[in-house]
């Protein structure tokens, strides 16, 4: 059977930057297509710089045309405001990929690690590293751009770890 | 010099249940124009139910056309889940006014109460209770939406507040 190459967003969202990658997969064959970051003008009302995300990841959509998407599970820590603009951020970046129909698959930071690096207790220079040797073409993406690529290669390998046809 | 009469939006964003309600402010005038609550599938994944929210307000704002729009600010609590679910709803609810060019203002729960009941330590009940009194036609609308209603109002009694023509 034939597998057409998918291609994925992944996602890293944050409310002064939300970095996004986009990877294809055929097979176990996985090539870099684009990343990049989306930086709402901090000084701009929540609402704005909200709307700016979105319209910011459905451009990428336009751009790119991933049939999934994937995003980190949330870190929660005592910080409470930090929290709450990380979720913020968090939907905004996750309702440009469903209202184009695609399904937003979560994968919490060791599982991401892990399928990176080979381990869930990888530092953030690590995983930059492996995305510098997985996606060479990437040329070295800023830390938020690879770890949305990070997000999008774990979404690869999860679903290939799947049977065919088999939805997250 | 006349005062056109102004459609304010309120919303009180929840991933289970948020609720929304539209008065009217003319001069002092205040008017009840429509209140509801939008419930997301709670089984659904996540970045379908931000979607179900941010459809459902935006539903709102086409039905009723709203000029302004006011949220409250969210409470952050020691709950990081809670507080995470609760930033990803209030994104979700914030970006459909936004797109429609609507500015959203917020409020701290202290000024919402103190603009309803005269007293920012007023409980829950005090404020369902104004809310019926201040607007009759609403008839007795539930918890999610008198709070909806209450910081439309907080809204309107702080744009009075404001001399003409000069935005929040």
């Amino acid at each position: 059977m034939m597998n057409a190459p998918i291609r994925i967003l992944g996602l890293d969202p944050g409310l002064r930057r939300t970095g996004w990658g986009v990877v294809s997969i055929e097979g176990s064959r996985l090539a870099w297509i684009a990343h990049g970051v989306i930086t709402p003008p901090e000084s701009a009302p929540l609402s704005e710089r909200l709307l700016h995300l979105f319209h910011g990841v459905q451009a990428v959509i336009e751009a790119h045309a991933p049939q999934e998407a994937a995003v980190e599970e949330t870190f929660v820590n005592n910080n409470g405001q930090s929290t709450l603009k990380l979720g913020q951020a968090r939907a905004a970046s996750m309702i440009a990929p469903a209202q184009a129909g695609l399904l937003v698959a979560e994968y919490s930071a060791p599982v991401v690690k892990k399928a990176v690096v080979g381990t869930g207790w990888a530092d953030k220079k690590q995983v930059a590293f492996m995305i510098a040797r997985l996606l060479p073409a990437a040329g070295g993406p800023t830390q938020d751009a690879a770890d949305a690529l990070a997000v999008a290669i774990a979404h690869a390998h999860a679903r290939r770890a799947r049977p065919a046809g088999v939805a997250a």
